[in-house]
């Protein structure tokens, strides 16, 4: 059995092939070939704080994983995976990833959310939220885009200065918004990666031709794009549609019946059949991630076999 | 974090210790103290098989437990245990035990059982079935009791043979039996570890003054105790109410309304008040052992501390 610490997994990131192994887990989902059972949650009261247990399986496959993460409330999210073959039951390899690979996967679905969605040249990439996933969402679309503006929005005035800083090192170009909304005016990529409970953009904030990525509503009354503006968009995609209508981003405009399961379309099908991405410079697009268990079978998979 | 071979378990048993925690975990289950999710399923098609995900948290405890078991059909099953700290949510144990504490921990609550509802003289020990637990029920019990007489039966003669010679090498003397009815005419301590889908036992077969540990059932469809049996019990015990009334031994008697919510009492519950075991020599007593998530917390911890 493999034992991998944080160290020796980030040694075996091949990006570009870790890409290609996320678009066959998405594809694979849509296509009803992967095992993903419910997500196991544990409580704790002392300290407070909360577990997720996500598995899976994809058809066929040599290994299943479990990925097991949380921790107590206000610290990082801990975690780790374990892969178990399935010819003889045993575990193959342990990644005591803290979560990195999560965060990894993650992103890498915002990208290839944007690879498929978003508008062929990005004036400058919005980005809502100041934390680990406004760093590494836009930080992965370096090779995909050359545009290194961004405009970024936070709650928290000192973490956006950080932000801005960090972000600096790595030459972006960074400016902080005096709002969602004014980020909304000035890009037509736009990243939301908030803990929002009220709704931080309007539909009438939104230019045509945007793309959006939205990843911080991932937990019942968590919401960041107002149900008009999700009514709104030219085309709908989510990570999981059941999960995305009980949970995600879109689920208060379903409940609302601003939008039907007619209206969604799952980024596994985008990838299998690019003509149902964007098709018009015009056009507005969404994009709900909440976070599929074969993301994590197709990262766990990817470091190992490197 | 420690990482420990079946080698370094093994090494690390401190029999007497792992029972009072046993105790000391059925007691806390039976109290609501802990917290135990529905167990997770996934099943594999290519090879055929399955996996279970058990997981829970003890009350104002220093870890929680995941344990991972199952594998491909007709292989022993695989498994491993998580031990992930309330403090930081950072793994703090993996155990590779490979379902080794899970057969002792199912042992273990045999011979709990025993100490709490056999009679206090026993004049043979019965014991249907060949497999892992037919032999580790009844060696455990080597402290607690001085009888070495086995009855045995098994579907496959080989495998009975087999059972003979191993137990006869650990100074037990074993004859085997013709059939079940016979096991249960001569001894009065009898430990069912089958996979049987048809009753083994009539209510017929069983003599006053006989305590039954029952532990193969743990699916729906699968039963060794004739509903009526169940229903003669003097003390119809169960390791976890809810889940034995869904898929444990009981459950057909359950289902045919021979027994009631009131007629079953948690093994914690007998820990907890002795007077709630056996009070005379002619009851006849049953436990159904389903399997509860706080008794791999409780070993695992015991081995971690060791």
């Amino acid at each position: 059995m493999k034992i991998l610490s944080l160290d020796e997994i980030k040694s075996r990131i091949d990006l570009s092939k870790i890409i290609a192994m996320q678009e066959d887990g998405f594809k694979a989902f849509s296509a009803g070939k992967v095992d993903v059972p419910p997500v196991g949650y544990l409580k704790q009261h002392n300290p407070p704080g909360s577990y997720h247990i996500k598995y899976g399986l994809i058809e066929n496959d040599d290994v299943w994983v479990v990925k097991i993460a949380g921790g107590p409330s206000g610290l990082p999210s801990s975690g780790m995976m374990v892969a178990i073959s399935t010819r003889d039951g045993k575990p193959q390899a342990i990644l005591q990833d803290n979560s990195y690979l999560t965060h990894l996967r993650t992103a890498i679905a915002g990208l290839i959310s944007a690879k498929y969605l978003a508008p062929k040249s990005i004036n400058a990439i919005g980005v809502l939220g100041t934390g680990e996933q406004a760093r590494m969402q836009v930080d992965i679309l370096r090779d995909w885009t050359d545009c290194r503006t961004i405009y970024v929005w936070g709650r928290n005035a000192e973490k956006a200065q950080k932000y801005k800083a960090d972000m600096e090192s790595k030459d972006f170009e960074v400016t902080i918004a005096e709002n969602a909304s004014d980020v909304a005016k000035r890009c037509n990529l736009i990243i939301t990666t908030t803990s929002a409970r009220q709704p931080l953009l309007k539909a009438s904030d939104i230019q045509p031709g945007t793309h959006i990525t939205a990843m911080g509503a991932d937990a019942p009354g968590k919401i960041e794009l107002d149900p008009e503006l999700i009514a709104k968009a030219d085309i709908l995609a989510v990570d999981n549609k059941s999960q995305c209508i009980d949970h995600g981003e879109i689920c208060q405009a379903y409940e609302q019946k601003l939008i039907a399961d007619k209206d969604l379309i799952e980024l596994g099908e985008i990838i299998a059949n690019s003509a149902l991405g964007r098709t018009d410079k015009n056009q507005i697009t969404i994009v709900d991630l909440t976070g599929v268990a074969v993301q994590d079978i197709q990262i766990a998979k990817a470091v190992i076999a490197a």
